[in-house]
């Protein structure tokens, strides 16, 4: 039975997703490094999203989203507004369901991540930051085009898809204490939680977020929902507020949120491309940071924290620059 | 029977190496982009060793000469010269095999490569750049210990651990057209080449070599080895010469030696960085430069490349430079 698109999730959407779409995923692969956990006074093991289609997690949520619409066969295009990532994702799922994509893109998205959105096939349609602007040109685009919505997070099947990434993890790492996402939107932690207290009702789930971007923080302790409006941290997709759906499972399956700086955010992405050879999108970093300043789990304890993206633009990145050997 | 180390290896010894050391190995990863092959107009495969141990494939052929040491019982150090990652590989392996760890070091190698071998538990001897200092001062280090000396690709057993890149690869790509690794003192390669033509005769063996360091290049093609003295390239683990049986083994099993520029070094880097979110050394970009210039094969042909570390000096990387986020 399908999943209404509007209700809150369970493992067994998860479990779901996973068989309907990994045979079409990258099983990405679990990383560690020694060095990396001598920083860290824990065993941490990373999985690497950063290397799913499209380099980002996005891609299992719009999957298992654009899949069964396809599969039904009465639509012929989906649409989204993304800040770059759930764009790509869409994008290619809907170009290997056989269906048309529009993506609503706010202009100050990474530059990487609005090519990839082209380069996948997508019609981009640009507006201004922030959410009313997203959601008012997101509706022209529907109206006009008679496209299906694939929403970013606020969304069950999205979140089963996101979901499938930690039952991955934990059916290679059963054992974790910790396991860690960033937290923006919400979909990538409130799939990771069911996962988790299903799999692993000894792990604890917690959800990292930037300082500058604190509302899933915020709620998380006054128990409603807050917002955030264009916070000004370089977790480019952080940036938005947590969805009335992820919200509730923050609520019910999320046992903490911690908060980073900026300055901890670049740090950690630095660490990851030292230690680990791999290069993490700003957003992934909050995790990473939030183990290395210690508020995951404690000294000893095995951590997971699932690397959401590495699309940087490498150009604008505060430890990278343009090549301009002579 | 052990091989002698002065001996031209065949692959009985590249297959012995497996046995012996794959178990203590990183199983590293085989990856891929479609946004790379797009570029390279190649389906292109990356054996990544700078997920091995020590972050290069140096600790297989360092495990496969130490290993035997001490079994055998009567060695209680060895001794090496590296411009960095061999001295890593050396430490750790004697380390895992009790024993101790003497490495002379070429003061400007890379700062990260120092830490790492310093780090792994060896004693640093610095000395002067060039190989006529490295091979004095370890002279001296071998007399004063007693140590016993794992050269860095001189070296049957070091030249055989480091085939068992290759062979992986080729378990797991039976069908490549082409492989390639980077040529320095020639052990990868010569072990490559091993690996490659008896598991799969159908496929060309190519070395990459910078310009600034074409002694590898030249040799091949006037058939008799020459030399370079510190060529300027930014490929810090490509400056020596090739040695003696890694010549023979080029001459013997090597189809073809390639040349890049720096310029192409840097730009391949940066594009492994953001196709496939891998930090690369220099020296593993010339073999990746040489796929992107259409060295490698033709069009639509696969390729595999050995990834041969990613211990990068990220404030001195041409396109990196240290974080000074305020």
């Amino acid at each position: 039975m399908q999943t209404d698109a509007r209700t809150v999730p369970t493992f067994a959407d998860v479990a779901a997703a996973a068989d309907l779409i990994s045979s079409r995923l990258v099983r990405t692969p679990v990383m560690s490094s020694p060095a990396f956990d001598k920083r860290a006074d824990r065993r941490v093991v990373f999985k690497c999203e950063n290397l799913q289609h499209g380099g980002a997690f996005k891609y299992r949520g719009a999957l298992n989203a654009i899949l069964p619409l396809a599969m039904a066969g009465n639509v012929s295009a989906v649409a989204t507004h993304s800040s770059g990532n759930h764009g790509t994702a869409v994008a290619l799922a809907a170009k290997v369901c056989g269906l048309d994509a529009y993506v609503v893109v706010p202009h100050d998205s990474a530059k990487p991540k609005i090519a990839n959105i082209e380069q996948a096939g997508a019609e981009l349609i640009f507006c201004e930051p922030g959410l009313p602007a997203r959601e008012a040109r997101l509706a022209e685009v529907m109206q006009r085009t008679g496209a299906h919505l694939v929403h970013p997070f606020d969304d069950a099947r999205v979140i089963a898809g996101q979901g499938t990434a930690t039952l991955e993890l934990l059916t290679e790492e059963p054992n974790l204490d910790v396991v860690c996402t960033p937290v923006g939107g919400g979909g990538l932690i409130g799939g990771t939680a069911l996962a988790a207290k299903a799999m692993a009702p000894q792990c604890r789930v917690i959800a990292a977020e930037p300082e500058k971007a604190d509302d899933a923080y915020r709620s998380f302790r006054e128990g409603k929902r807050l917002f955030v409006t264009l916070p000004a941290t370089l977790a480019d997709g952080l940036r938005g507020s947590i969805g009335a759906l992820n919200f509730t499972l923050l609520q019910s399956h999320v046992d903490d949120v911690v908060t980073v700086t900026e300055r901890e955010i670049v740090a950690a992405m630095r660490i990851v491309l030292q230690d680990l050879k791999l290069l993490i999108e700003p957003s992934s970093a909050v995790a990473v940071a939030a183990v290395l300043a210690g508020k995951l789990g404690n000294p000893g304890q095995r951590v997971g924290i699932i690397i959401s993206g590495g699309n940087v633009d490498l150009d604008q990145c505060p430890f990278l620059r343009g090549a301009t050997l002579t």
